[in-house]
């Protein structure tokens, strides 16, 4: 017996019969005696929707309001898996952002979860009483709604399972779990049984989209242990007999089979900005980059070559791709102070990255990489590292290749 | 200066233009120094759309989930007119039915509105802040979202006007007052300027529809003055100088002009049941409205008719047409303790009204009404009066000439 929290996505909720696809997962557990905390998300695109009224509204508008507007799509969903639960003979109730409360700060649109009660909670959940939580939403210090920003539902989730102490977080989507690659550009990927948090993170931040970083970063303060799973799965699958399908984010100790390379991530979300010809001297990276900051650009990726007559060089970094026009534009206006040469822009480029806790004691993990990537002739742009990560940048036809020469080098493919 | 309540109901915040169109009309009433809170409804036919969904979740369903999912219909109205109020300069802002909160008892989907709480909400009124306020919520003793059950919108705003003791509660709708008939088969119908509570009553529970009738009671109880006025005129149109169009629902002590007779309603929406030779001795009414009672079928009319033999009778009697189908079913059932000759009923009928309040102090304007109707060859079926009131039942097909008539009659039609 086990407490759980259920946390069920957007299009795991798309409409009444996915609700009821998700009850059927909800009533499993409950059948085999666990206790159940759910958190939804709005149905389908209902958020877009509420969102898109608020800009009509008004294209400048009172964030307060938009949370008013906005928190309506998750609580229409709480009512009606509550319902649809109850008509299946489980007992179930919503229990709303400011109900609960789930105390929030008061950055409306964006707030963050300070503290949840849950005495009420704990008590009816022992008695076996399914609790339905609206996820991305709480309450200000004031009284009113707040939401925690776009896709916040996966944080509302792991913040619950932490204040209730609960013993796992299921995640339900529309994939079954974390992946070595992505099996549409590895086929021969597999899914991971375990990762840990830290690698989680890193995977998260360069764009695999089945986890917010936010929330993958409260789960391992919290210790919150988080499994990834579908929701499109029947619920009464075969696959479910004694262990779990799906992906389990732990902490690295209870990852007793550790591997040097856990994983191939890549994401074509990045852009590259090139100055030519910019002066070889001291206070010119600080001229380049001040003026992005203040135009709250994050540059990621930095390399600077010095040229053949030593007196310019080419400066080379990254952007994400929705930041480039911006970017060259900030750069474009400060052309004369810079005095570079050209200025160029591209988005056909793409990072790719190497993760594994194990590189920790590991050492050479980079060089056959590079190595690698070379004898297929793929052309290394930039370098960064982390202590579990590298990752390259290198021109976006080759990403494909890159991925499956990486995956096959470090024994990630399924035998 | 006033305080007043604007209550705007569906097609009145339809879609955004017609929210934009209504925050003109509170901008308008905000510049000319009033304060003003607004009460408003779910956008068009989102209320509708949100109830099938808890119908198709379950077609049996745990009223108090049905209320967090329905409620979220006027809450996005709230959010949104605030949004455009404050894009118009206007300081706005909502206030959910469990914030301010609105107390209701636990009656959830046809809950009834306890006290409202309006400390916070004077003093930010005399501060010149537009409160927008969700009609057909609030909050029941045990901290859940309640409704007030269907159009409930009207009522929610006369109890709030109750509450701050507003000078004048305006109701916003589709049309521009009440008139001393139908427009559309009276064309000499004139808008009256002011009505009486009794005879809004009377007019409202005919199935007139402008008002829902628990929120004239309401406001006839706290003395609560009624403007029912057009949301579809232009908020700075020229027949606003000065007064005020529409027509003002008040106590009758504030109607100099009295006329004998205020108006001539109608309504199609009743249906004949005849039982054919019944027993005429003690008990048969008894036996025969009984089940009727027991099946929550409301009757309105009831005659008696001797017939020749002096031995079995005919009773007649009009119940709702949506309930006609029940009530034959029901006396179908007791056929043979009643032993009746035959049952029969017909939608092919027509009530028609005469309203006034001067009727209790002017005699022979039923014994007018009867030679009129009689004049033109229409048979009267049924007969109930009020004290302010005639209601006579007639074959559907005379429904628009007795109307006609009796406007004429009365001296009601339009120079």
């Amino acid at each position: 017996m086990a407490l759980l929290v259920l946390k069920f996505g957007g299009t795991s909720v798309a409409d009444l019969d996915r609700i009821r696809a998700a009850a059927k997962h909800i009533k499993r557990e409950i059948d085999a005696g666990n206790q159940c905390a759910v958190v939804v998300s709005a149905m389908g695109d209902q958020t877009d929707h509420l969102v898109s009224w608020t800009r009509e509204a008004a294209a400048l508008h009172d964030a307060r309001e938009y949370d008013v507007v906005v928190s309506t799509g998750e609580q229409v969903t709480c009512g009606l898996l509550s319902i649809i639960l109850q008509n299946m003979g489980v007992p179930a109730r919503s229990w709303l952002g400011w109900q609960l409360p789930i105390h929030t700060d008061g950055a409306h649109g964006a707030a963050r979860i300070l503290d949840i009660e849950t005495d009420q909670l704990k008590s009816r959940l022992k008695n076996g009483e399914v609790a339905v939580v609206p996820g991305f939403q709480g309450r200000s210090p004031d009284g009113r709604i707040t939401t925690l920003g776009r896709g916040g539902s996966d944080t509302s989730a792991v913040a619950l399972a932490a204040a209730l102490g609960a013993d796992r977080c299921d995640i339900y989507t529309d994939v079954d779990g974390i992946y070595t690659g992505d099996p549409r550009i590895v086929p021969h990927a597999r899914r991971l049984d375990k990762i840990s948090y830290e690698e989680m993170l890193e995977t998260a931040s360069l764009g695999a989209k089945v986890l917010q970083t936010r929330s993958v970063q409260l789960a391992m303060v919290h210790q919150v242990r988080l499994l990834v799973r579908s929701s499109f799965e029947s619920a009464d699958g075969k696959q479910d007999d004694g262990g779990h399908t799906g992906t389990l984010v732990c902490d690295e100790d209870e990852i007793v089979e550790q591997q040097v390379v856990s994983g191939i991530a890549y994401t074509k979300d990045e852009a590259k900005v090139t100055l030519i010809g910019v002066e070889d001297k001291p206070g010119v990276a600080a001229r380049v980059f001040g003026p992005l900051a203040d135009a709250s650009i994050n540059v990621d990726m930095i390399v600077q070559n010095v040229s053949g007559d030593g007196e310019t060089t080419d400066l080379t970094f990254t952007v994400s791709a929705a930041d480039l026009d911006r970017a060259l534009d900030v750069l474009q206006k400060v052309k004369a102070e810079l005095a570079y040469e050209d200025l160029r822009g591209s988005t056909e480029i793409v990072k790719v990255s190497v993760i594994g806790i194990g590189m920790r004691s590991h050492a050479g993990v980079a060089s056959q990489m590079f190595k690698a990537l070379a004898d297929k002739g793929i052309n290394i742009e930039a370098i960064s590292t982390s202590e579990i990560k590298i990752s390259v940048l290198i021109d976006a036809a080759y990403a494909e290749l890159a991925v499956r020469t990486l995956h096959s080098l470090y024994g990630l493919d399924n035998a």
